[in-house]
């Protein structure tokens, strides 16, 4: 029935950057699940700096939107249809989706580095196209069925979350770690809840802005630490020193 | 002043074992601290099953009492005296104590694995005496101050714990394990405390006795799992895997 | 021109392992490499003690041969078709053959220990057929180009030498390791050549036979050890220390 | 005897840093060894970039020469007085020197990574002496004694070795790796033999002198790179890249 539903759905509203500020709201065709692969009725997408940075320079690095690219890869979304061969999903469950999907093949994906594969196609980077749309097909091994007490909300957040955790993993955070992190935007934040949650002890956090610190505060950092626009380096470095009272961290992020 | 009252101090009761259910209270003569050394006012004495061992059965393993040996080695206690070249304590200071002292100058030592020094001197292991005493002399640097928040108990607490950290290291527990505990004792309920602080989700813990297991739930345990003395170990881990819904743990300890 | 060859090519004799002492020889079709697949035309493929238990014993545990099943898996062979979306190998291509394909989904294969794939499709393992056959379709990613240094019987002797490697590594054999290996057998001697390339100073190892260490001798063991039969464990103990003077391995494999 | 003739002995001509190109051998007392000490008779001694920068610049970075300093770090000795304690060496030894001397109590001591210590002390790094001198006391667990089959000019090569040596551990070389070395001075090229031992496949080395690199060929390099000291950094990269073929390393050093 649900499948029946997606059958007769026509919107499948989509936000398509054509160039520098050219957003455009358009219909496109609802796919359709191949292989391995299932089409989510998005519900929740997060926008990430990196979106944004398209839509203002139009490209960031070497990466250049040269053709019209859907945005968008902080998402959640609901199974609506099942490619052949899906067993680890079915129509209904509510899924997080990890936005870059693998070539499988490559010596990094075999060796655990997968995050290196050459190969990855992700979400809203050029020319991959995102997820900021009704209707789209992933692969249903990087969509993760969430438990009932997450939100889609939530869900939506993993995807930034999963930058701190891999952040505090190759910085070696571990129970009564002492962590400096520099930037309280919202990676530093979900660095820091990350640390956290990994039991370091002491979490020192930085960001030019008050707002920011104050956040950061409440969400349990030992000490939100300003720092000044004007400093020079030397100034910035001894202002952070002396306010951590000359410990060194264990881990800076 | 602290000094001066130690000088004076003559009761240095300790409680020394002669042999297998011997053990007997006697005076002994204050040490005196030598280089890197504290004289330290013992305040606090866990008795651990080794403890109990040479007491009901004068060995453990290679380790035989055949010289009266002090026990204990889970303690706390207060620096009254500093040994020359301290610099690390000062007189007053509440510390926990690290029972195993190196000789840090063996491999094992130097290159971080230091538990396996062949020649390390440990606390109540013959023939090594332990700190079961008034007053005890240890290494500065296996002295560890406690900060206002922990108590002289847990203090004493610190030794047993480690092991319980030092097991979830070696296991690799982290952030989102699920871990299996075999056995709720003293050692599995650190083990269990522990885990949760590396920020394990789930864990599980066996026992045979019920009153264990019920500790272990209200220190957090996900599920504690009833063994049953009789079982064949083909049942006992059909009975273990069926409590935990098939699930495989990551790390079992 | 390799491809029309093959398309005229009948001849596709088979080694089909039926039941317990049940081999026999038999046409078989010649199979069409699929996506990114490859047709091999078999070289050399060596014979593992499995195959000879799955004839004399018709399992090894779990693994039963219920249906008629083609054994072997240590082969190479010379690549004869290309399947679609293959990029890496082109025809005439002598390769290695890695027996082992991934279900490339589930965390064991994304997280870098796809060797513990429980979907792992294995060849000659039961139901999976091997490649002691004339032509054979893999994966074309787990067929490794040989250099031109390397002969066809080198490179079906690739598969166990990997056993050697995977087994100095976990060890953590390096530069300077005194390592003892227990077994001169065919697994116990690439596991030798292994250690010393990776810079092991002395390598002990230990057989029954006088033949298997006198091969390893000439591989280069530091020492060959001969472990009588009648021995108990203690003697044999006793026996191996005192012939490696009492030094005691870095790594034991 | 050995001793005897030690205590008769008046000559211990010193090489003594006074400040900026101002060396002096002049005679200082015969050092006595104390607890767990050696004295040396010193054999062969290298001169580091170090030495020679201390010799022209009076400073390396926070390191000052302040007081007149023995320069060398790079020795080997005969053991020709054992201090008290002394086990693992005897008088007639012949020994490669580790010169930093550790404070064996910091976490650093005690947690592997003693060459972080910092209260090491260090030969010929200000203010403490270095071995450029006739006798010379040392820790004994730092005198490292030599098998028959290693000169007593290679003994002093190992402390620049063991450079190589953690070089390539940190970077994690292995068989089969594919390595870059920036530099084939002294440090480049012992890193060169060091990778060769843990069983790197192709080393790939830069330097701007022609010589250097031909020294560095026949050391085993598979390919010696020249960089044109007139390059820009956008040339040499380029430059690099093309003579490897534009194959990434694996460890870059």
């Amino acid at each position: 029935m649900a499948n029946a539903s997606v059958n007769n759905e026509k919107d499948n509203l989509t936000s398509v950057l054509y160039g520098v500020r050219d957003l455009r709201l358009e219909q496109r065709p609802i796919p359709k699940p191949g292989h391995n692969e299932v089409l989510l009725k998005i519900q929740r997408v997060g926008i990430c700096g990196s979106d944004v940075h398209y839509l203002v320079h139009g490209a960031i690095g070497h990466y250049i939107v040269k053709e019209p690219m859907v945005i968008g890869h902080e998402a959640s979304g609901i199974v609506v249809k099942l490619g052949e061969g899906v067993k680890s999903l079915k129509v209904g469950d509510r899924v997080a989706i990890e936005p870059g999907v693998l070539c499988r093949m490559c010596q990094f994906c075999k060796l655990g580095s997968y995050n290196l594969c050459p190969d990855m196609k992700f979400c809203a980077t050029p020319p991959v196209d995102g997820n900021l749309t009704r209707y789209y097909v992933h692969a249903a091994d990087f969509c993760y069925k969430l438990p009932d007490h997450i939100s889609l909300e939530e869900g939506a957040l993993l995807e930034p979350l999963s930058v701190g955790v891999h952040a505090c993993k190759r910085g070696g955070v571990k129970v009564g770690s002492t962590v400096l992190i520099l930037g309280a935007g919202p990676i530093g934040l979900v660095t820091l809840v990350t640390a956290k949650a990994m039991g370091a002890t002491k979490i020192y956090i930085t960001d030019l802005t008050e707002f920011r610190l104050n956040v950061a505060k409440e969400m349990g950092a030992y000490k939100a630490i300003k720092v000044n626009r004007g400093d020079s380096d030397e100034q910035a470095i001894e202002n952070v020193r002396s306010e951590m009272d000359n410990e060194f961290p264990d881990v800076t992020i």
